[in-house]
């Protein structure tokens, strides 16, 4: 089959690999009908995160089964299955808490598994899924291809941004700031509009992505950054601060602004794998601004989003701008790293 | 009247000083009945904070109301009533929200508020209570003397234990640790205790504490520290670790070890000033433990704390062992420095 390999910096390939194949009984072999890049993956193609050596990448993505290994009892050849960014066993201790980004068997797409056995990565034309029963999250019938994207936006971002808006403690009626317009950011604004946020603020310079937060519910936008931001989110609210903020960047000065813009007692539920973030525990102590996250549960919200995208209450989908067939993978990085695109879906 | 003077790190005098008068018609002015030291006292005690020059200390105190301002509507010559640990209005938006620790007017005891008049320390026979409908709680009736402890406690300790239990969230049937057995790490478990926690495990090498700890509701005592004592606490919940976490310290070694027993998409409550703590932030976000916390509003607490204890559902006031006159306020520090006493009470 066909995969997408980053070799070194920037240098992503398409390339021939072996086929997956069932491993164990707990397996499923998912052909993969539509895929994406994250923004986490630009860490290493940007060569942040080192590349000691050729390896597959792609976590997101959505696909039908084609086997199922012998102890598999919940899904079946045919089946359009999601798959979250983390396979998990959903039995765990720290599953059973919804916490399954934690599990105690789980790992991650792109690697090996506890048993050494290869795991594919999401870009490509198949996975061999480990823990199928407690990692995918399948849908009543083959779902119509125009709610394909919106589905695989649950695979990572919907879920991710869903988690900043769950561990900042959204609650109905709070104002909310959302830090970073990247597909996440986007997705949170979405999330807190959803959990009843009576004000979302946007934080965005780019006015496609403005329009875009603006339709999944901002009702302002702030496009200033750093100290200008910050001072425009306090003039928005009296002086007062945001109850609640999602930090969806990861970088050092997206949580500066995210913690200066909480008011006191309010929780800044951060996404954004941090890079290069220091946390200002006297700041945050004198003026009790929490911070909360980390590795979005996205197992744990699957049901619920795909629920939500069926019954056409969230389309999340629209952070697609980009798509391109799997053996154009190295422009779906590229119109991502340069930011001609928010997103990239990919099509095996 | 005599008040309390912090001259120099251990220098501790009580000595004659003008006595406080109603300023403003927001004023109370209060006898003291009962006062305390703080922890925190210790830390410019111990010359680690830094003592410019003297100054009056103390910031915990119950007594009779002797005087009020003409704009003081809620109580009159003869209350007795409870100082939290600052000053607040209660009716700015941040004491709205139950944040009064963060009061646009507000302020703290030994110096001087926003228009420059002096503020009394705690530890002395009147005190000046600014913003006093805001800030001052009475009870119906003069308490009895026994309860006198307790409701003292409740001007910071059992408040601030009180929010650090908040801040971690503790539900009913969560296993809680507690780090630090000072007078709020001991009120941090009884507030456990109190919201449900089914298994409470105090950290605490003191014997005397320990024995506290347990008459408090802690189910289990872990005696070790550091990593001896992280290990003890994952053998007590299977490797999994702890749903909620108070640390009640402030230094870097108990923030370490409260990060570390947490479970994944626990919350640590941080309510000890933080002195040489660094978060880790990586760490933190691969196990999705958020931390919360911060200067307490006791404020916010009190009218449910003082029936718990007018009741007899909670008696915080376990927590003094020793009680000094007034003249012999140095003796209460001394005392508390030196780990004699765990918290001291002193009568004016």
């Amino acid at each position: 089959m066909k995969a997408t390999i980053l070799h070194a910096p920037r240098d992503i390939r398409v390339e021939e690999v072996d086929d997956p194949a069932i491993q164990r009984p707990t397996d499923a072999l998912v052909r993969v009908t539509a895929a994406c890049v994250c923004g986490s993956d630009l860490w290493p193609y940007r060569g942040i995160n080192e590349v000691a050596r050729p390896r597959r990448i792609g976590h997101e993505f959505v696909g039908i089964v084609e086997e199922v290994g012998t102890d598999v009892r919940s899904l079946r050849p045919g089946d359009f299955v999601i798959a979250p960014f983390l396979y998990s066993d959903n039995t765990c201790p720290h599953c059973q808490v919804g916490m399954q980004s934690a599990c105690s068997n789980g790992g991650g797409w792109g690697g090996h598994d506890s048993e050494g056995f290869m795991v594919d990565g999401g870009q490509g034309e198949y996975v061999r899924v480990p823990l199928a029963d407690g990692t995918l999250v399948s849908t009543r019938e083959v779902p119509d291809e125009k709610q394909v994207p919106s589905l695989l936006a649950l695979s990572d971002v919907m879920g991710t941004g869903w988690h900043a808006a769950v561990a900042a403690g959204v609650r109905e009626g709070d104002t909310v700031a959302v830090v970073g317009d990247g597909a996440v950011g986007l997705c949170g604004v979405l999330a807190a509009a959803q959990m009843g946020g009576g004000r979302v603020i946007g934080m965005s310079r780019h006015e496609s992505r403005q329009r875009l937060a603006t339709s999944f519910g901002a009702t302002d936008v702030v496009s200033e950054r750093g100290e200008a931001g910050e001072a425009a989110v306090r003039d928005l609210t009296d002086g007062v601060g945001v109850d609640a903020v999602l930090e969806c960047v990861g970088t050092g000065e997206a949580m500066q602004t995210a913690i200066a813009i909480a008011r006191p007692g309010a929780t800044v539920g951060y996404v954004g794998v941090p890079h290069g973030v220091e946390l200002p525990v006297r700041d945050m102590f004198a003026r009790n601004v929490g911070v909360a996250g980390g590795v979005a549960p996205v197992r744990a919200y699957l049901p619920r989003l795909r629920d939500d995208v069926l019954n056409g209450v969230i389309s999340p989908g629209a952070v697609f701008d980009l798509e391109v067939p799997l053996a154009e993978a190295a422009e779906a990085y590229a119109a991502m790293d340069e930011r001609r695109a928010i997103k990239t879906l990919i099509r095996p």
